[in-house]
Parts: C-alpha cells; sequence; structure tokens
C-alpha cells in the first residue's frame, strides 16, 4: 500500500483499509536514509527494534481501533527521556541512560505510536536558532542556507519534512514554536503544567512545556490531549481546568503599527497583517492592545533572574564539563550563576506586578494573534551574531510561560521572495488549550497557502479532524427562548464564555408555550410522549460546571433546567417549565420556535 | 453608659441603644493611660484625634445601622500605613511618614472603626516572641515574666487586655497566630493575597498577610470580610473564590504522638489532647496525619532561600543602617544577602515538591488542628537564647504560607500550674476563609475555660454572631428525596463539598408523588397553586456554583433545578419535575415527606 502524507487521520484509515505496521516502518526508515539533512537526529531506533515494535502493534487486539494512535511515527527531542535511548540535550558529555520512558513518552507509546528517534536541538535547550549543537544545525525544510529554529530544531525538521506525524518539543521561551513557524507546522504549547515534564532534562523547571508539532492543530491537540494528565513525580503538573473560548464571535488582540516589529522584514509584517484581516473574517473583533508590558515581562527571562534556573538545571555540570558544553550556552549559564536570591526574589515581585498590568489587557481580548518570529535568519547570519539574531526570534515568544499562557502556533503564508514560510501564534490565558486549537484551526485552514504538510507536497487533509474532548468537561445546555443569540439574556451565556455549538430542534414530543407576565418574555417548553410535532427551534451552548452552575441559579421560575431530548435522540441539558405556569400560557407549538413566535406578534 | 467588654455585637448593640462614640474615646483613652505595660505602643492618636473622629461618626447618616465597624476602636501593627502615624517596623531609623491609609485600613476607616494607634512588633515582622524591639517587649496579659509573642506583639496585647475591640497583625510565619494563642484570643490568618498588602512593610512580600486579633471568631472573620477585596495596587492580590467545607460530618488531622513536640511542656500536650476530643465531640472524625512533609517545607521559611525576601525588603537600608537594627534581626538579614538566584530557585523546586507530599495527607482531611504553638516563654529565656527559642515557637506554623493555607487560631484552655493560657489552630487550604472560622468558632465555645475576652475578665457573648458572610457566595439548594441525608445518592452533595444548612419544609402549595420506575426510587415535587398543605420535608444545602452546576447536571428526566419556596417564604433552588411524568405517580403528599413515604412502604 502506498503512503504518502503522514498525518494522523490518514493513517488511521490507511490502517483501517489493511496497512500493516511494517509497511509503516519500512517507509519511515526509507524516508529517514533518504532526507539529505543529518543534522536532524541524534539517535534512531534500529530496523529491528522498529520491526519489533511493528509486531507488538499487529498483535494488539483490537488494534487500530483500540489504540488511538495505533502505529503512528513520532520523534522525541533528545531532552526528553526514552528507554533504551541515551538522554543527551545534545550535549555528549552529559548524556546518560534512562531508567525509564517520560511520563509523556509512556504515554503515547501506550497509545500506539513508534517511536523512530531522538531529535537534535540547541544545548539544553538553550537557544532558538537550531545552532548550538556539536551534531550541526538542522536547516529549515525549504532553504538549506536558514536555520529550522530551536531548540527544538529536529523534531521540526522531522514533521516538516514528512519524516514522522509528529514530534514533541518543549518550550521554555518559545522553542515549540518558533521551529513551527519556520517549517510550516503547528506547534501546540500547552498550559504549563498540563503535560508533565517528568523525564525532561530542565532548562527552567517553573516554566518548561513539553510541545507538539504536527501538521494540523487537529493531529497536535489529539496529541496533547493523550499526553496530558496530573502526574505525582512532577512538582509542577496540574490538572486540567477546562476553559472555553468563544469560537464564533471573539474579540483578539493584535499589535498596533507602532509596537510592530519585523527587522526590516516587510513581508513578514505584511503577512502579519494578513492573518488580523484572517481572523477579523473568521468573526474576530480585532482590538489594538499594548505590548509593553508583555514585552517587558518577556525580558525577565534571559535579562532576568529566570536565567539561574538554567544554572540551577546544569550548573553542577557546567563546574566540571565547561569545556565541553556549547560555547554560546556554557556563556549564559555561566552568567546566570551569578544571580542573587535577592535579585531571584525582586524578578517574581516584578513578574507579579506585570501580570497584574497585562490582564488588563485580557480583559480586552478573549485571544492574543502574534507573529511566531519576527524574521528568519541565514546559518551564516546567526554564526556572525549567535546572541543577538536569537533574542530578536523570541520577540513575541518570551513571555508566554512567564505569564501562564496556552499558546498554538500555526502557518500563516509564504515570503513571496524567498519561499520561506511565516507564522503566527494564538495566545489565551492557561486552561483554554482545546477551545485555543480549535481557533487556530480555523486560522490555519483560512491560509490557503500553507495547507500542505510542512515542506512537503502532500496537502493537507480536507477535514479539520478536531479531537472533540471537550464534550467530556463541558455542559451541553440547549435553550429556546430569551437565551437565544441576539434575545435578551444572551448575555447570561456569553459573559460567562458559553460557546454556541448548534442550532438544532428539539425532538418531536416538545409544546411551546408564551409564559403570561414574564419580564422579558420567556416561553415553557413541556414534554407530552403523547404528542408528535415538527420539534422546536433550540440552541446548543456549552460551558464549564461553574458557568453552568451559575447561570442555572439564576433562572427564575416558572423555569428549572433539566433534561431535554433533541431531534437526533440525544440528551442535553436544556429548559424546563412547572406545570402551574401553563394554565395561562399560550401554546405556540405550530410556530416552530420562539423566534418566530417574536416576529409573529410584531407582524 | 458604662462600657465593659468591647466586643463588637456588644457595642453594635450599646450604640444602638445610645451609646455614643465620645463615651467610647473616652472610655478607651482611660484605659489604655491605666494599663501599666508601655511596650503596647508605638504610636497612639490624641484625644483632639479621637473626639474629631467620635464627631464625625456621629454626623454619619445612619449611624450605626449603615457602618457595619460604627465606632469599634482598633489598633494596628506598626508596620501597616495609617495616615498621620509614623510607619516605623519597629525600627525608628527606618520610620517613613505614608501618603495615605494601607488598603485594607482606608477600609475598615470606611465601616467607620476608630484608629486608636499603632502597636509595638518585634523589628520588621522578624520574629515569633514579641522582644525583638527598641521600645521593649509587650508582654503576656496574663503574666509580665512571659513573652506576648511575636511578631505582632503590641496589637495581640491591645486586645487581649481589653484597650480595643480588634487589631490588625501580619503573618508570615506565625505573627499572626503566635500571638494569640498566648493571650487568649482568636487569630485569623486569611488565605494568601486575600487581603491586600499594599501599604504594608514586606517581611517576605510572596508570603505576607494581614491578619485581625479579636475575642471570637465571628468578630475576626467579620473584619477579614470588611477588608477583603481584589487590589490592583498589590501584585499578590487574589479574588475570593469561596470554598466551603463540611461542618458537620468533618475529617480532622491531626499529630501521632511521635511527632508531637512540646519542648517538655506536658501541660501544652495535654490541652493539644483536650483539642482532639473536643473536636471529635463536635462531629470530627480524626485521622493522624504524617507531619514531617510539612515540616519540611516549614524548615524553607529561614533554613532555606526564603529569608532573601527579608533581604530583598530591607537590605539596601540595612547596608546603611545596620547598627540602628536589632542585633537579631540584623544578624537574620545579613545572612540572607548570601543566598544565590540558584538557591532560591532550588528552593522553590523543593516546595513544590513538598506541596505535592503534602497533598496526600489532604486528601484524608478536610482540616488539620494543630498546637498554635508548642510552649511559651519567660522574657528572660529568650533573652538568653534569642534565635532557637523563638525558632520553636514556629514549629507549628511556619509552613502554612508557603504551603497556601487559610488557619484561623483558637484558645483551647489554661495549663493549671501557671494560668497561662494554650492556643490551637485550625488550618485548611487556601479559600476555605469562611468555613474554617465557623468551625473554628465551634471549636473555640467548646472550650468553656477560654471564654473570656483575652486577659480580661469580660466573659464573651454568648452567641456566635458569625457572619454569614457565604450566602453571597453559596448557592442554596433544597432536597426532597433520594438526596437526603442517608439517603442513596446524599453523596453527590457530600463530595462535592455541599454543607447541610437546614431542614426545613416547603411552602403549603407543593404537591409529593412518588414517582414510577426511577431507581433509586425518587420523588417528584409540582408546585400547585391552589392547593393548600402542611409543607413538605426538605434539607437545604449549601454549595459552590461549580459544585452545583456538576450536580444539577447529574440530574435525570423527569427532574430538574428549579426555584423552590419554603415555609418561611423564602426561595432557593430546588427540584423541580416534568410534568409527564406525574401521571402514572402515586400521590404522597399526605405523608409530609419522602422519608416517611419510605417508612411507610418498609412497614
Amino acid at each position: 500500500m502506498k503512503i504518502a502524507s503522514l498525518e494522523i487521520p490518514r493513517l488511521r484509515e490507511a490502517y483501517s483499509n489493511g496497512l500493516s505496521p511494517v509497511e509503516m516502518v519500512e517507509e519511515v526508515l526509507q524516508r529517514c536514509a533518504a532526507y539529505p539533512d543529518r543534522a536532524v537526529w541524534i539517535s534512531r531506533a534500529s530496523r529491528e527494534q522498529l520491526l519489533a515494535r511493528a509486531q507488538w502493534l499487529i498483535e494488539q487486539p483490537g488494534g487500530v481501533e483500540n489504540l488511538p494512535l495505533y502505529g503512528i511515527p513520532f520523534a522525541v527531542k533528545d531532552n526528553i527521556d526514552c528507554l533504551g535511548f541515551a538522554t543527551t540535550a545534545a550535549c555528549p558529555a552529559y548524556a546518560y541512560q534512562p531508567d525509564s520512558d517520560a511520563f509523556v513518552v509512556a504515554k503515547l507509546l501506550a497509545a500506539g505510536a513508534i517511536l523512530i528517534g531522538k531529535t537534535n536541538l540547541d544545548q539544553f535547550a538553550t537557544g532558538l536558532v537550531g545552532t548550538r549543537s556539536p551534531h550541526g544545525a538542522p536547516r529549515c525544510v525549504f532553504d538549506a542556507d536558514y536555520v529550522s529554529g530551536g531548540s527544538s530544531s529536529g523534531s521540526a525538521v522531522a514533521v516538516g519534512a514528512g519524516l514522522v506525524s509528529f514530534a514533541l518539543g518543549t518550550d521554555t521561551a518559545g522553542s515549540g514554536r518558533v521551529p513551527a513557524a519556520f517549517n510550516n507546522l503547528v506547534g501546540v504549547k500547552p498550559t504549563k503544567g498540563l503535560v508533565s515534564t517528568s523525564g525532561v532534562v530542565p532548562a527552567c523547571r517553573s516554566l518548561d512545556c513539553v510541545t507538539v508539532f504536527a501538521a494540523s492543530c487537529g493531529e497536535a491537540d489529539l496529541v496533547r490531549g493523550i499526553m496530558q494528565g496530573e502526574d505525582d513525580s512532577d512538582p509542577y503538573s496540574r490538572a486540567m481546568h477546562e476553559r472555553s473560548l468563544p469560537l464564533e464571535r471573539f474579540r483578539f488582540g493584535y499589535l498596533p503599527q507602532d509596537q510592530r516589529e519585523f527587522f526590516g522584514d516587510d513581508e513578514a509584517a505584511a503577512l502579519y497583517a494578513a492573518s488580523i484581516s484572517a481572523l477579523q473574517a473568521l468573526g474576530g473583533e480585532g482590538v489594538e492592545i499594548d505590548y509593553r508590558p508583555f514585552q517587558q515581562s518577556a525580558e525577565l527571562l534571559y535579562s532576568g533572574p529566570w536565567v539561574a534556573e538554567r544554572a540551577a538545571a546544569i550548573g553542577d555540570f557546567l563546574a566540571e564539563h565547561g569545556a565541553d558544553m556549547d560555547p554560546t550556552v556554557r556563556t549564559i549559564v555561566e552568567g546566570a550563576t551569578r544571580i542573587s536570591g535577592v535579585e531571584a526574589f525582586k524578578g517574581e515581585y516584578r513578574l507579579r506586578e506585570l501580570a497584574k498590568i497585562c490582564n488588563r489587557q485580557w480583559q480586552q481580548m478573549d485571544v492574543m494573534l502574534l507573529p511566531t518570529a519576527p524574521t528568519i535568519y541565514r546559518v551564516e547570519d546567526v554564526a556572525a551574531n549567535p546572541i543577538e539574531l536569537n533574542s530578536r526570534l523570541g520577540t513575541y515568544t518570551n513571555f508566554v510561560n512567564l505569564l501562564d499562557c496556552s499558546a498554538v502556533a500555526v502557518p500563516a503564508g509564504f515570503r513571496a521572495s524567498n519561499g520561506l514560510p511565516f507564522g503566527v501564534t494564538l495566545i489565551a490565558p492557561a486552561f483554554c488549550d482545546s477551545d485555543l486549537a480549535r481557533l487556530a484551526d480555523r486560522l490555519h485552514r483560512a491560509e490557503s497557502a500553507s495547507l500542505q504538510v510542512g515542506g512537503t507536497e502532500y496537502p493537507l487533509a480536507d477535514e479539520s479532524k478536531m479531537k472533540e474532548n471537550l464534550a467530556d468537561e463541558l455542559i451541553q445546555l440547549a435553550v429556546v427562548g430569551a437565551h437565544l443569540s441576539g434575545q435578551p439574556l444572551n448575555h447570561q451565556l456569553t459573559r460567562r464564555g458559553a460557546r454556541l455549538q448548534a442550532t438544532t430542534r428539539t425532538a418531536g414530543d416538545y409544546r411551546l408555550y408564551a409564559l403570561a407576565g414574564t419580564k422579558p418574555a420567556k416561553p415553557g417548553l413541556i414534554r407530552d410522549p403523547d404528542f408528535s410535532g415538527a420539534g422546536l427551534e433550540v440552541e446548543v451552548w456549552a460551558l464549564t460546571a461553574e458557568a453552568f452552575g451559575e447561570f442555572t441559579a439564576e433562572v427564575p421560575a416558572p423555569l428549572g433546567i433539566g433534561s431535554l431530548i433533541l431531534a437526533d435522540g440525544s440528551t442535553v441539558k436544556g429548559f424546563i417549565c412547572e406545570p402551574w405556569a401553563i394554565a395561562a400560557a399560550e401554546e405556540i407549538t405550530h410556530l416552530g420556535g420562539w423566534r418566530n413566535y417574536l416576529t409573529a406578534q410584531q407582524g
């Protein structure tokens, strides 16, 4: 069976149609051997190991039906432990053999994924360029003169070159996003703590996140969902407390003209402007924000005390093995040892102050749209000016983990002059991950030029195939009257972050009544199993348990919230009505819904 | 009018009966002049200032009805800004004239309280003894040979001696709790960030809390509620997200025998054991916990990097004015300047690890019961061994702010040998403040020997007078059938932390039906405005919006949650029923409630 794109939904379909994991392994081995860039991998699984894994998959009862990542090839950045591979962090002198898989790797393997190998990185994940490695610099999949971005350089190239379906990176300052932008990929940077970092070599332990590179938001978010989970062995691990975002009509913040910095890359500036228009066309209301407090937060990461975390992580190693380190990385970590405890706490105070100031900006927007990186550089340019050019690449990424945000980087077109990709990032507060990926997918798919798998010729699969993993967390509520979109109480849903899921009808055995004396006017919905009608118009909204609880608490008699059967036979929460109120009410079932009744009243 | 106890409810009653704020001011001036301990105050309002304040109160329209702290005299620890008073932190060389009142002081003044003066403290709030001050050591109100406890020494003595109704302290390591124990007072230590620290001289900015000393939990919690509120100018300020505690049947953690340390104070040990029995008698299920991870967290405060926060706060002052500082305090802060940034971050990692371990202990208990301080010392003992004895006093308090807990210290009897008071502290996770104060009040009132105002002869007012400030935050839900206490679905309430408020009846116009085919068996409650009956048995539970939302989402058809009118005419949320389900149901209204129906079925 011929294998082209490695997108997860395509591979799942192929496995359902008889593709064998053995064929998959052979294909990936061939692609890896053929790919000219030798700097992508630090270590790779042997043919024997991969065939054994394929055999194990073939023996699993249920196969592709039971395992969400059945036979999906993936790569792991070499600062994340994988049993059977040395963990090197791109520093051979630092290498160790881990005792077990990292928490996240174990989850992916249990889901059926095939680990192809460990990828190159800026040493100790310290960099955004991808050039700070003794194994060489992986190159941008579109032009080998250009950097791939870092620090998760090899992981991005492995996906962008079509060698694997997805790859894990890590992200402290932007390492899971900048390489996505440079290789026409999606980079999902989950909320801090949502995905365990147990078994990950720390960069800044209080900020590090494990990230996912994939061709589409749907795939990356699927993988994020599989990796997610509270882990007692990671002190920074947190349980998910899902927050929703409005997806149809939302407010997005963008940079005012005088705060845009592209370091002379006018095509990048134009592509950012185009992405603002694209998001407006998707229903977004653009809001110019003040980026300065975010920028000031970002400056704390390298110019402030957080760099001491890097010394906390590898200071002991540096003291003995400084000569074995990349000279740029060494310089950075050596500087870090001079930070005092007083400076560390003062930095924390300053960050808290800035977070309060940034919160005022967040009150104006649901998400923020930023360039992922302001520009891209040649490998030789970075070699000549390694610290400054690296620093420029983090202009729009450094603050995100410090300020506890979720982020999804998506492709956003290409520069006409050199064919290099540009990317933008959607950023939201913590725990908005699921909805942020949904919105990012819509933005990604609005840019037709970007709809290919990384740097390959493979067109992106049509369907968004977004994982509907919110269904378990959010409560579905059907509204029938004054809470419908545009009606006077709709704000009771929208100001609580409820999200419109669908406009549909009830099952046929419901009757609708206009309740007498209600203000604003409200209908009562009554199920009558002996009645057979056409159903009544409802909107189904999704909201958190807290928002649902607050909403329900506000509902006045004779209305209440019970269970409602929809036209498709499914049951959601919805409005019910006490019977005493129906006696004096006018039945309006024949009008098919509350809006029609209101129209008829006006006519 | 004769004034005795200054408890807030007694004074409010007296004002309602015609007491003038002028009389109040004269009484307080007289008491302050008569109290022999000259170390309590650092500065006091003049007679003229106080009379002007009294006059202002007299002129307020509505008077005592409009102002919750009308004419209530209070004191403020001298590390909290009060306009018109120097802020000294008990270091004359540090003194400055503040531009405005601290956030919390402004709130109390706006509520009508009368500021009597600024109280002595361990310099820069660094100590738990109350002896580290150039103004001398305030003494325990029961025996002037003994320390008052610190650092909020003067504030505790001012309340314990009956000079003011309440006083503000601050608490980083236990400064708002230890002096409460030594002076037979309640000390409320709110959740970190709930009460702004704007205008407070920092000790450890990331940990500091403003606290309240009062004779009873009701008063202290009232004051906490008035001070509370998000403050944009305090980067650590947080909004309240009220969490409830079970108050009737609850689990409490206590120290196993081999982890109890009273430094030879056997009477303290016996009083702690008695408080465990008292809490069991109040419905608590005692659970022996492992205190070691809490103890290990506590050690990070002074033996670890957090001491660097004290250098961040006053390191610059120390560099110039070290000779003007208390020598013990100076020694501590000088040591702090040697902490490195790497140590600071490593301490943060260690604390996160310990917090995860402590969380396992929290899974076994709703609250924790600890001695407030293991013992009490003479002033001369502390002078001879100032650091070690101070450190001992924090054995059970130091971890609380590091691990983001709320705490209420209450009196717990007296040592027979010397008549000195002992205290215990109830500790809960963040945001349980309101319910914790309720539970602490029950414990306090169970110890009859402690029911006097501090060291005065005044008996505590009988009523708990707890402020019902939860009513606004929690949702009241009436249940009528399978969710009643002891019934099969009651766990849907209890496992979400719902709290039983009352057992009562519905209004008279409700009918009850036994629904056919429900499992477990459930009733349907139907309001019929044309019917006049005796009402039906319901239980009213209080729960958070999130818990209420989750609960409502679980309710199956034909039931739902609407509005329910109680026998007293009030409306709460409660079960309603779709009319179609009543057709085949048996009416059981005459039985008066679901329990009676179940009993009749069995008979």
